[in-house]
Formats: structure tokens, sequence, C-alpha cells
């Protein structure tokens, strides 16, 4: 499993205070811990500044690599933010995000050659965002096109579904499993991702929502995940089901997580 | 979801106990206990008693018939005694369980006819457990085929995918779940269902394993269960899993499981 820490993001009330401090300390411990808990890629996010959003993300940028080996997810609305973001890390970074809308996606199509990044495709284009499993393939479809025109491999690419509400409708947890359930099918090699706590949004006990959602989707091949992976239950969960769907040979991953108090009932 | 209450089953040491000395309180506050937490059937088993399974199996079904209005899934591994099982019972009650071993599936089919019985159905024939998918759709097939040439409906059989442990071939949870999904695909309205417990065999925190396992398999569209009802988290899990596969519209039994402090995260 890609762990992509999510902790980092300034529409967390205390993060954008920490920005705003400098409070350089507070944002590299969050970083560290998150790497010791598993993250492969921390997310950086400083959309909730709305004109100093550039000064504010390099200035993560930096703090975090100071004292993290892992690279970062460039975590953006603006394509020229996120361009700044990838000049000023060090090694190669992952793109949060892409969409198939026809400008966003040829703006940030070259910068994922240029500078040799992976990026989060979110299931989204021009038309908005869609319900049903079958519009998203639609888009899928898409996206894959377009980055195999412009010669990106597929291994670099993480699809998310786009989650949304069950509390709006039902329907919409079942279409983004159908959807993770087909990615994996028709693209060979693809990664599949999302963030899961949309998915809870308006209803109590959203924890308990997430928690089921994220093995769900396991089930369904999805491969990285967009968490907090200092939320034990969550952890827990994923050592369990990595297991379940056989890509923990010999239960190691498991047992080691065990044995550091990581994986409880 | 359609619960059956495992908890009444005379290989625990309690309910051995509580069998012989035919404290019948201890039974029916068992019983009742199930009902309340939302179990379907009360599964019976008195199997530990080798030479008299079926005086005890017999003073089971009484002793929970006077307390709880839902049917019992008589538990056993002997088609004679079954019989006299569903004779004693009051109403239609459920086989726990046939296989496809030739012998036993002879035996069973009548009785599932006569007494108008749901019948759990276990991937097994006289080649032994299977191991793959493929080898437990054979079975399935088996089975159904069975099944249909009696006059059995679809919808009168539990078929379990049988659970093998992880810890003896990290491939054993795919399997499982890879049958399960064909079977809901192949065969339109026919019921899915397995005991958890044994996938963790063999591992630590046991339940944190049956609990991922659980919300795969109904990702995977199994729609009953032998569990615990009287756990809470296995409990918990299953009302937010509902909820995601859209079989909760506007979300009300987790409103409600919320509301009574059942699901919590």
């Amino acid at each position: 499993m890609i762990i992509i820490g999510e902790l980092i993001n300034s529409t967390r009330k205390a993060i954008k205070q920490a920005i705003e401090e400098r409070n350089i300390l507070y944002i590299q411990e969050l970083a560290k811990k998150q790497v010791e808990a598993g993250a492969n890629y921390i997310d950086v996010n400083a959309g909730a500044f709305v004109d100093d959003e550039e000064e504010h993300l390099l200035w993560l940028i930096d703090a975090v690599q100071a004292v993290v080996d892992v690279p970062l997810a460039i975590d953006s609305a603006d394509p020229e933010v996120i361009q700044k973001g990838l000049m000023a890390h060090k090694g190669e970074a992952m793109i949060n995000s892409v969409t198939a809308e026809k400008e966003k996606l040829e703006a940030i199509i070259p910068l994922i050659k240029k500078y040799n990044a992976k990026v989060i495709a979110l299931c989204m284009d021009d038309n908005g965002m869609p319900n049903t499993a079958e519009e998203r393939l639609v888009i899928v479809e898409k996206l894959c096109d377009s980055f195999a025109s412009a010669g990106i491999g597929l291994g670099d690419v993480f699809l998310d579904p786009l989650v949304k509400p069950v509390s709006v409708n039902t329907s919409f947890g079942n279409e983004v499993l159908t959807t993770l359930e087909e990615i994996n099918k028709r693209y060979q090699g693809i990664h599949t991702t999302c963030g899961l706590s949309n998915v809870s949004f308006g209803l109590p006990e959203r924890k308990l929502l997430n928690q089921a959602f994220f093995v769900m989707c396991i089930a369904k091949g999805m491969d990285s995940v967009i968490i907090d992976p200092l939320d034990k239950k969550i952890m827990a969960l994923l050592y369990a089901s990595e297991v379940l769907v056989d890509r923990d040979k010999r239960c190691m991953a498991y047992l080691k997580a065990v044995r550091s108090g990581i994986a409880n009932a």
C-alpha cells in the first residue's frame, strides 16, 4: 500500500496557524511522525491562503524536506503554484492533482513530463463531478489516453475515482467501488488511490464509515490511499487487509505491526 | 444482511457445560440476546456430544424456541440428527449444513424439500476441501445443479465458500473473495454466507483480521454471515458496510444503530 500522509494541509486549522506563525518544528514533527507511521509520500497543501499560497507552499516544502527523505505530494488547485513547488522540490515529487478538465490537463501534463513526477488524477472533467461508475470510466479513459499520448507511463499515475458522500446518495459508495474494480481490470500497472473521508460527510461516526470503506476499496484492488497514518485503527485495518488480499507474503508486515502494537483489534 | 447467531455451539466450553447441566436460563438468555442484537437465525449445535448429540440437540431446540420467534439453524454433521432436529423444530428451519459429498447431499436434499428448510451449502466434496476459487466454483455448480434437479429454489440456498486460514497460505483470503464475487454474478437470487473466524486461525489479533475480512466479503456481495452478534465492533462494521454497498436506503438502519450506541468507530 502506497500511503500518502494527508496531515499537512492548510484547510486544517492547526496547520494553517502553524504555517502563519512559521512554526517549523510543529510541521516537521508532523512530517516525521507520518513517515515513521509508514507514509510513502507527505502531502503539502497551502491552498487555504488565497493570496500567498505559493510563498507558504514553498516554505512548507523546504521545511518538510529538511527532515524527511520521502517525496512530497505537491497539493494545489493552481498549476502555476504546482510548477513552483516542483521547482523547489528536491528529487521526484508527486502532483496532487490533475483532472480531465481541458485547461488543467494541458497545464499539468508538461509538468509531469519535465519533473518526472507521479500524479494523482481525479475523475472530474469540464462537465463537473461524475455520479456513476460509467461516467467515471469515461473520464478515466480520457485521462489515460492523454497520458499515453504524452508518453507518461501508467505506473506514474494514481487514479482517484472521486469519492462523494453516501449521505447525499447511498449509491455513491458502490459507484466508487465498481470504478476501482474496473480501472484495475482495464489498466495494468496503474495505481488507484482516494481520499476516504468524503464518503462519510454529513453522517455521524464518520471514522467507522471511513474504516469500512477503506477495507472495501482494498478488496477492489486499490493500492494507494490518502490518509492520516497516525490513525491507529485505519493502519491496523490496512495491515490486516493487506494479508487478506495476499499482498503480505507470510504475513511478515502484519506480524511486525502486531509486535509494534500498531495492529490491534 | 441475514445474521446467523453462532453462540449456542457445544464446541464452546461454557455452552457444553450449560447443556450438560441443563442450564436452560443460560441458553435462553443467549438466544434472546442474539435476537435482540439482530440475529435472523439462531444456530444450535450439540456436536461435541458424540454419543448423545441427538438428545442434547432436541433439548436445545425446545429451550431456544420457547423464548425466541426466529427460526433455528440446525447444526450437525449427522443427517439423521438433522432430521430429528427438523421434526422437533416448529416452523421452517435452516439446515447447517450440507456439502457436495455424494452421500451427504443425497441424505440432506430430501430433508430440505420435506421440511421447506433453508440450507447452508459448504464448498466441499468427496475430494476434500478446495483451495482455489476455481475448485470452489466447480463444487458450487455441482451443488446448484443438484438443488435445481430436486426443485429447490436458489433463494433457499446459502452458499458458504469455505474459509481457510491465511496463516497456511496468504492466497486463501483472495480465493474466497473471488468465489463470493463469482457466485453472486452467476447465480441470481442465491444467498452467500460464511463463518469468518477460520480466516485468522493461527495469527495474533484474530478479531482484527475477522473484521477486515467481513467487510471485504460484504464488498463482494455476501448477504449473510455466521457471527457473534454480540460482538459490537463486528456489528458496527456491518451497519457501516451496508450503507456503503447501498443496502441501507437513506442510512436508516445505520442512523438507528448509531443512536442505540451500536455503531461506534
